[in-house]
């Protein structure tokens, strides 16, 4: 059993600061890095990557909407063929840094709305699957399992790996119960991890609604904006790891 | 005798369009394409990659600072470290694009305030030279005959061209004489061609103060603002194959 | 019988200039002027601002999403109170133009995407409305005929006036047939302007069913960006003045 | 003996959050509120602006250069135009926030780089001046002391007060020590508070070569940025209390 832990990493902006990236790297296997739309710059970019080379983690791109003001969280009515030059661009934009670094760029995850949108949008998830591999058909995309983003990487011949969150109740149809619904997030934690654990061992996970459903996870998606969020990744990896799963990254996973 | 006749290109953006970039293409030789800081966006660089390819214009990239609102053209106090880091985000990003036209990015050519501040400053070129290095060494980094540029770019081991201008008077030191000064633009076409036809032939072009300078012009820097500019570069393209002076892309001019 | 001829102005931005803005102003007399956000900067504003204090058309803010590369024409998935801080934003940045140039700002009329979702959406058109009654509840919101906005305004408290499309089809609802259906724009000019003036005079215009709906103009938006628009301009107010129809600013018109 | 504490406010920007600005708040007497070039942005000035109301804390516009990724610190090349332009932008975006916060903006310091700059160069400090002067000349700018800035807010016939620094070192011509030489920051916190102290009672202070040279300290910059920083406006304040001095806003010192 194999599974990797990925977190978004390098969402620093000029003189601005979040994530606790450099505690966070010894417990992740790939990091998805920021590539200027949604958050980052240049700077913040060549330090991410000689991190992340430095420290063996993974890089793959975390390319956004060009909405640095709302952080790439916000829906935004772009084009496939916007969509397609955007990726473009970022990832192009993150792959001088990994050069730099002396390293290859893995995978990619759109990040949040971007993410959410092209995981029901056929059309928007094609135009970024086109994009990655146009741009580099080795890279995977890193998607939340059951999306139309891991479709469209099937129909254009990408590889793709299935993310799932550890701290979210699902549908019955896979996918995520919206944030804004009674029970859409799991706050007990020990829970979130035996969700986890599951998945990896059964491949099943129970549905908001009581009904077990089959769910493959490739990566868990875990975050460190806080220490609280800290502490978590490093419990989920001793736990995973005493469960006898191995956490490596996911190249390794979908091999 | 061989010469390049490069122009800067793609500098559209969004809603607003500049420059007669179609027209002018089979009249140049190589393009430098702007990279989205002072200019351009993903969908002007998508349209403008397949335009080159198309022509067999050879495609360089056009980076500049962070400055849309004053289209790169204002000094700023940028780092080395910063300027490097500016450099590698929109050489990787033009690179997307070339690699999904199917070309490979041949120069580089600084734009406004920073190719003009890096010609006069060996920290900021010298950085700008290791950027190029670092991304890929093949590349030619195209500057201002004389300038730091072309010293940062021997240090780090890079190839270089010599940029000369036709319309523009030069000092005895083989600097621009600043716009700001009596003399600066040559508005006499015919004399400004003749001027370059003399750098070719004799390698000498006199200088504000009537003295004879020596000059190396591999490639002669053209504009494709308007209708006007256009003309010129039909004229000049004429007038230089009359001479017997092959106009060839950069790398066969520096071979 | 009096209306308005509205148009959108002081949409360039940097190095890049549209819009006949000069030619334009002796046929108008309201200008939407941009504030910043889809387009326009400080020195535009300030030229812009200067131009209509000096031409007497009646200023209003044209203010929009802050998508400058997409020209504040996709829908945003912005909160209520995000819009009503970015109209705020934008009506005092124009509003400073506005007191240097002497000159009271006199409606604010919504940009592009911005304009169209408030049209549908009563939250979003509540947050503007309540951001002009807050910042001046003096000032005139410019709103599409029969939709969300013209509502929201009437329920805050502020004066509101109703536009008309000369050469946009109608939907039996009072809403306007999408560009993306057939007979979406009225492509004859001559019915266009026979179109506004039976608007005006009769107070109906016939939707594209072929039924008769009532409507009431206020105020007909117009387009400077190119010659033809604004020869359309001129024809269509040497028209409306044969016809016996004042064109006066919206303040008069509303009255 | 009178002085006014101001600190600069509301820095955060979209999901990004800095400086403790709630908790700075009861002990500083004027707010330099970022306008959204160099920091900020609308929820964030929506936000401060009513803060400070609430807390009766004084509100200036802080604008600085257009600027984010670097934070409004590095110089740049603007016109007077351009600068002056910039000005009234920021100021009338911010003004939108003080009026729907029912207050009136106080003051006006510029931010950064534009601050530096403008404090040696005429013509820059100049179009300051008279974009504060075109806005509302009632508005007091809030300079470095000895700085060219307060020359052209007495040439424009504003009114200007005089900013001291507790931790800075100063030259004998009253400008400040270059953070790059040693000796420029006095890291005792004692002597920083003496130093005012003595500013305030004696109008001198020690310049970096040991002698004595007259000051004016109408206002005392203090920082917000971390927990240190906020336990030093604690201490000076109380300090300053201690001696004599009261501490409140701007318009109250210069009266």
């Amino acid at each position: 059993m194999k599974v990797d832990l990925n977190c978004d990493l390098g969402e620093s902006f000029g003189n601005y600061t979040i994530g606790l990236d450099d505690q966070l790297l010894p417990y992740i296997t790939s990091a998805n890095v920021a590539c200027g739309y949604h958050a980052s710059d240049p700077l913040v970019m060549t330090k991410t990557a000689a991190m992340c080379a430095a420290s063996g983690v993974a890089i793959g791109a975390h390319p956004g909407f060009p909405d640095l003001m709302g952080f790439g969280r916000r829906n935004m009515a772009v084009t496939p063929e916007e969509a397609k030059a955007y990726m473009l661009y970022q990832l192009g934009a993150l792959d001088a840094f990994c050069r730099v670094s002396g390293v290859k760029m893995a995978h990619v995850k759109p990040h949040g709305a971007l993410y959410n949108m092209a995981g029901k949008d056929y059309a928007l998830a094609r135009a970024i699957a086109e994009a990655i591999a146009a741009f580099d058909d080795s890279l995977i995309l890193l998607a939340l399992s059951g999306s139309e983003m891991l479709r469209a990487a099937a129909d254009v011949g990408i590889r793709a790996a299935r993310e799932v969150f550890a701290d979210r109740a699902y549908n019955e149809d896979g996918s995520l119960v919206a944030r804004s619904k009674p029970g859409a997030v799991i706050k007990d934690e020990n829970e979130a991890i035996n969700r986890v654990v599951r998945m990896l061992k059964e491949g099943k996970v129970q549905a908001i609604t009581g009904a077990d459903i089959p769910i493959t996870a490739d990566s868990i998606c875990v975050h460190g904006d806080n220490e609280h969020a800290l502490a978590f990744v490093k419990t989920i990896r001793a736990r995973l790891e005493a469960e006898g799963v191995e956490v490596v990254p996911l190249a390794r996973v979908i091999a």
